[in-house]
C-alpha cells in the first residue's frame, strides 16, 4: 500500500463552474471524490489539496516528503512559470506525473512551456477529468514496478 | 449602477513613498480614494485592493464573479510573470483595463511582455496616477454600451 | 491655455465607415469635433489633420515646433513602419500621447511592436473613439503640472 | 461583368527599361495594355495605377470601396514594409491577388516576409509579366464563383 | 461498439528489444495483443499497424475514413517531422490520442516540437507501454460522449 | 512539343472528398484529366503522378530527366519538409512550378517555410485548382521562350 | 554598526536534508547561526528570515526600508522569476548582494538568467554555504566605504 | 567632370534647428552650399535635394538614371525602413556612399539595421556635417578610377 | 574480420551524372565496387544499399542489428530531416561514420543541421568520392581498438 | 598547504588608473600584494601573472599542471570571448574561481556570457577588488574539503 | 599640434598583395606613408603600427594613453571579436575613427558585428586605402572642436 | 610533390597527457612524427607547427603563401573564435583540411559553429589522431587532381 498526493494549483477550484469548453462541468470536489475512492479500491492511502499560493504547493511538495509514495499534479498555471515549485519536487525527489485538463498545445504559444514535464514520470495532457483517474491508474501500476 | 473593483498588484502600497520620479508622489490610499469618489459621482459601487501576494489577487478575482461588473487592474510586476491572475480573469469573465502608472515601453526589455493586454478590455499606460481616473471614466463608457 | 494638435494617420478617415467590429460607427469627423469642442471647454487651442501620407504627418509635426503644446497621436499602420515619424517628434520634443482604437494587442504578432510607445508621454490602447477624449484629458492634466 | 483594378507599387514604372535580368524587357505600359485588352475580352471594366508613394496606394485602394470588385496587386518593396496598404485593403475588404514579377523567396532574405500574402485571394509569383495576364484569368475565375 | 486502431510509427517495431532503458521489455507485439482483448473487454473492434514508412501510415490513416472512429498514435520519430501525416489525420478527421513510450521532454531539445499535440484529443507520454491501455481507455471514455 | 509533368504529393488523393473549405470540391481526377485536355490542346505530351510517399516522388523526378520539359508541382505536406525532393529536382535540373490549392500563408506558422520556392521558376498559391491550369498555361508560356 | 538583513527565498529552508550533492549538507539553521555571529563580531545587528512564498519577501523587503542598511539575498527559484521581489529592492534602494549556493552556469539553462544580478551590489555562486559568510564580509567592507 | 547629386532623407531639413547634441548646429543649406562649391573646385556638376516623402527621393533617384554618375545619400530614417528607395537605387544603378551624421551604432538597436549598406560603394558615419565633404572627396577618387 | 556495410541515401543514386560540380563524375556503382575491394584487402565482409526511401534505410539499420560491426553512412537529404534513421542507429547501436561528398557547410544554411553528427563515430565532409575510401580506412581502424 | 595561482587577464594591469568609476582606485599590484600576504597568512604558496596575450594565459595554465592547486581567475575580456583559455582549464583540470571586479551583468550584453563560469568551482562578480580577497578565502576553505 | 596613432589589426599586413579584388593593390607600406606626409602637412605627429596580435594592439593602446590625441585603427578581423581591444579603447579614452577597406556589409553576415562602432568617433567602410585619408582629415577636423 | 604543412591551434600541445577520454593517449610529437613519414612515403614536403597564440598561427599561414601546397589544419578552440585565422586562409587561398580530433558535435553547443568549415576543402571530426593521417592521404589525393 502506497500513499498517494492528488495536488491541484491556481483555479482549478474553478473546474466546473467556469469556462466549461475548455475544462468541462466536473467539479473539482468530483474529482478528488472519484480519485479518494479509486485510491481505495487499489489500496492506495490518498490525500489532497488546491491552492492558488505557489507557496502553499511548495509547502505541501516539503511536507510531504517521507510521508507520500506518488504525487498526481495538475500545476494549473504554474505549469509555465514556478521554478519554485519544480525545486521542491526536485528536492523531495517523489515521481510525479503531470496533468493537464485542456490541451495545452492547442492554446497560447507560452502554454507549450512546462518547468515539470522533463522531471516528470510522465504527463497526460487534453484528456478532461478522465485524465486524473488514468494517472492514478499509471501511479498504481509504477508504485508495483 | 455598476460595481467596480479597483486591484493593485505588489509594491503599489509603496506608491508615494518611493522612486517618485517613476511613479509620482501619489499615494494608493489618495487614489483610492479619488476613485471611491469617482465611482459615487458616477452611480457605481466600488471596491479596492492591494496585495503584494499573487494568491490574494486571484483569489480576489475569482470571488468577484457575479458581484462585480468591472475591474481596474493595475498588476504592477505580476504583468510580466502571473499566468496564474491571467486564468483568473479568464475564467470570471469579467472585463478590465490594463493600468500602468510609469511608462512600462521606457524601462526594461522585459516590461514589454504583457500576460493581460491581450484580453484587456483596454490599456492605460504612463499618465501617472491620473491613469486610474481615466480607467474609471473609460469603464463607466464601456458599462453603458 | 495651451495648444493642442490631433494627428490621425492612415486609413483613419475610413473610421466609422469599415470594420466597425474593430473601430467602431463613430467618424473621424465625429472624433475631431468632439475634441475641438472639449478642448474649447478645457480653455486649449485645438487643431487636427489626418494623413495617409507619411511625409505630411512627418511636417506637420515639424511645423508644430513652437506652436504646438501637445501632441494627440494615433499613427495609425505608421505605429509599427515609420523611424521617420519618431524621428520628427524626437527632433521638436512636443510631448504626445500614443493612441491606439482597437486593442493592437490583441491582433497580428507584428502590431505589438511600436516605434512611439518607448518615447510618448503615455499610451492609450482598446478603449475605441473614448481614447481620444481620455487622451485630451490627460493632456490637460500633464500640461498644468 | 465585374470591375478591375490594377495597383503597382513602386519602381515598377521603370519596368522593362532597367535590371531585365531580373525583370524582363516588357514596360509597364505593355502590362496595362495586355489586361485592358483581355479585361475587355472578359467582359470586365478595367482601370490601373501606378505610383511610388504609399499614400496614393492607400488612398486608390480606399477610393475603390464600392466600385472595384477586384484588385490585382503588386506591391513592389511595400511587400515587406507597409502596413498601411495592408490596413487599407482589411478595410474596403476587396478581395486581391497578389503579383511578383521576379522569384522573390530566390533573392534577399527580407524579400521573403509579405504584408500581403496571409490575406490575399492567392500569390502568383516569379512569372514574369505573364503573371499579371494569369493573375487577371484567375480573378475572372474567382468572380464567377 | 466502435472501432479503434492503433498506429505505431518507425522504430516501434523494435520494442523489447532495442534500449530497453527508454522503451522497457514489452514487444509491440505483447502491447498489440493486450489492446486486442482489452478493446474487446469493452466491446469495441480493434486494429493496428505499424510501419517504418510514413507514405503507409498516411495511407492507412486515409483508409481508416468511414471505418474507425478512434485512432491510438504513437508517431514515433514522426512526431518532430512529418507533416503529410498531421494533414492526413486532419484531412479524415478522425479523433486521435497521441502516445509516447519515454518521457520525450526529458530527451533532446528536437523532441519537444510535436506535429501531432495541438490537433490531438490528447496526449499521454513517458508511462510506457502502460501508456497504451491508458489510451485506450480513454478513447472508451470519448467515445461514449 | 514539349513534355510535361503533374505531380502531386502526399493528401492531394484526398482532393474534392475532405476538407472542402480548404481545398474544394474538385478531385483530383477532376485536375488531371483537365491539364491533360489542355495540354492537348496545347501540343504538349502530358504525364502525371500522385504518391504519398517522398520515394516514390524523389524516383519519379529522376526517371523524369531526359524526358520530361517541365514539371508542375504541388508537394503538399512535403513544402515544409522533403529536402530529398528538393535535391532530386535540383539533380535533374527541370525547371517546374510549384503550385498550392490553398493559401499556405494564412495557415499555421510552419507552413510559411518551402523547400522549394526559392528553386521554382514560379509559384502560385491559394488560387484552388485553377492554380493549376495557371500552371500549365506559365509552363507553356515559358517553354516557349 | 550597521543592520544587515539575511533573506532566503523558497526551498532554502531544505538546506541540508535534500539534494546534499548541489546544495551540502549545512542546514539553513547552521548558516543563520554562523551570520549572526558573525555580525555580531564585526559589530552590526543582524535579522534573517526565509519563506517559500514570494509575498513574504516583497513584505519584508519592503519593511526593511529605513531600518536595513544592507541585504544579503538568496532568491532561490525566485532568481528567475520574480520581478516583484526585483521591483521591491528597487523601491527601497537598499544595496544587496546575491548569493547562490550552487554554480547556477551549470544547470539547466533558464538558471542563467536573473531578474537580480544587474541591480546587485555584487554576486557570490557556486561556493556553496560559505558563499554567505563571504558576503557578509563583502557587505561590512562595503558599508565602510 | 561628373555629376554629383546630394539627396537628404525624412527630418534633415531640421538639421541645425534640432536635437543639436545629435547632429550639430550647421544646417542643411550650409552643407548644401558647402558641397556645391567644393563639387565646383573639384570640376563636377551638382544637384541637391531634401524631402520627408519617400516617393520623392524614389522619384528622384529614378530621375537620375543617365544623367547623375554618383549620389551621396543620408537616408535618415529610412536607412531602416525603405525597401523601395533600395529598389530604386538598384534599378538605376548609379554607385552611391550612405552618410549618416550621428553614429547610429551608439542609438536604439533598430537603427543598426541597414538597407543600404550592402549595396553602397561604402558608409561614412558619426563625423558630423563633415561627413558630406568625406563623401563627396571620396566620390571625387572613385569617379577617378 | 568485420562486417562493414555501406548506406546511400536519396539521390545518391545519381552520382556521377548529375551536378558534377557539387558530386564529382564517379558513380556510386565506382564507389561500391571500390569499397568492396578495399574491405576484401582489409579482411573485412562488405554489403551496401542505397535508397531514396527513408523507411528502406530504416529497416536495413533494423536488420543490421547483429549482423554488421560498422556502418558508412551517407544519408543524403535525410542527413537534415530524418529523425527515424537516427531512432534506428541508436536503436541498433552500431557505430557508424557520417559521410558527405560536397562540403555541406558551403551550401544553404538549412544543411549544417545534421541528425547525425552528434551520434557519429566521426564525420568526413567535402572531400568527394574520396571521402568513402577515408571512411572505410577509418572503421577499419576503430574497430581494431 | 597549497599553490595558489593569480591570474588576471587583459586591461587589468590598468587598474587604479583607468576608468576608477567601474573598477576602484587600487592597483594591480596592490592587488597582488594583498593575496601574496594574505595567502602567507593562511599558509599557501602564491604566484601571480597578468597578460594581456590569451596564449599567455594559456601557457600559465598550461605550465600549472602539477604545481598549482587553485587558481584564482579574472579573465578580464576573455571572459566573453576565450575557448582557447577554456580549454586549457579543462586540460589542467585546476579548480578555479572566476572573479569579475564590476557587475558584468549591469553592462553591455555581450558581457552576461562567460565561457568559464560553467566550470568554475563559483563565481563573485561586482565586488570590487575585494573580490580576490574573497575568492582566496573560499579557496582556502575549498581546500580544506 | 596633435599626435596621431595609426593601428592597423590582423592580416592588413598582406595588404596589396593578396585578394586585390577586396582590398585594392596599394600596400601598407603606402597607406602608412600616405598618412604620414599627410599628418606632417596638417602639422600633426604621426605613428603607425600593424600587428597580427591582439595582446600587441592592447599594449599599443595602453601605452597611448598620455601620448596620442587620436587613433585611426582598423581592427581588421578583430571587429568582430575583440572585447579586449575595445576595453583598452575604453580604458585610454583616446578617440578614434574606425576604418574598413572592403564594405564589410556586403560580405558574411558575421562581418556586420562590430565590437567598436557603437563607441567610435565614426566609421568609414568600403572606400578602399583612401578611407584612411578621408580618417586623417575627419580627425584632424575633431581635432579643432 | 608537393608541400604540406600541419598547423595544430591552442592546447593541441597537450595531446596524449590530459583529457584521453576525449583526445586520446597520443601525443602531438606522435602525430607529427607520423604525418611527416607519411609525407615522405607520399614523396611530399612536411612541415608542421603549434602554438597556443592566434597570431602565431596568422603569421605561419602568411608565410606559407609560395610556399605550401597544402595545409592540414586543427584550429582547436580557434575554430569557434577566429576570424584573423580565417581572414588568413583567405588570404593565402592555399587548400586546406579542417580536423578535430574529437566530435565537436557531441559536446557543448557552442563548439558546432566552425569559422572554417565553408571555406575548407573538408572536414574530417571525431576520428581521433587518425583523423590526421586521413587527412593526409586526402591532401595527397586532392593534389594529383
Amino acid at each position: 500500500m502506497a500513499s498517494i498526493l492528488l495536488i491541484n494549483g491556481p483555479n482549478l477550484n474553478l473546474l466546473g463552474t467556469r469556462e466549461p469548453e475548455l475544462y468541462g462541468a466536473t467539479t473539482l470536489a468530483d474529482i478528488e471524490n472519484q480519485l479518494r475512492a479509486r485510491a481505495g479500491e487499489l489500496g492506495h492511502g490518498f490525500d489532497c489539496m488546491q491552492s492558488n499560493a505557489e507557496a502553499d504547493l511548495v509547502d505541501r511538495v516539503q511536507q510531504a516528503a517521507g510521508h507520500t509514495d506518488f504525487i498526481l499534479l495538475n500545476p494549473g498555471a504554474f505549469t509555465h512559470t514556478s521554478v519554485a515549485l519544480r525545486d521542491a519536487l526536485l528536492g523531495v525527489a517523489i515521481p510525479f506525473i503531470e496533468i493537464h485538463i485542456s490541451n495545452i498545445h492547442a492554446r497560447e504559444e507560452f502554454r507549450r512551456q512546462s518547468y515539470f514535464s522533463d522531471i516528470a514520470a510522465g504527463v497526460i495532457a487534453g484528456l478532461g477529468p478522465q485524465g486524473y483517474l488514468l494517472a492514478m491508474q499509471a501511479a498504481d501500476h509504477l508504485l508495483q514496478d
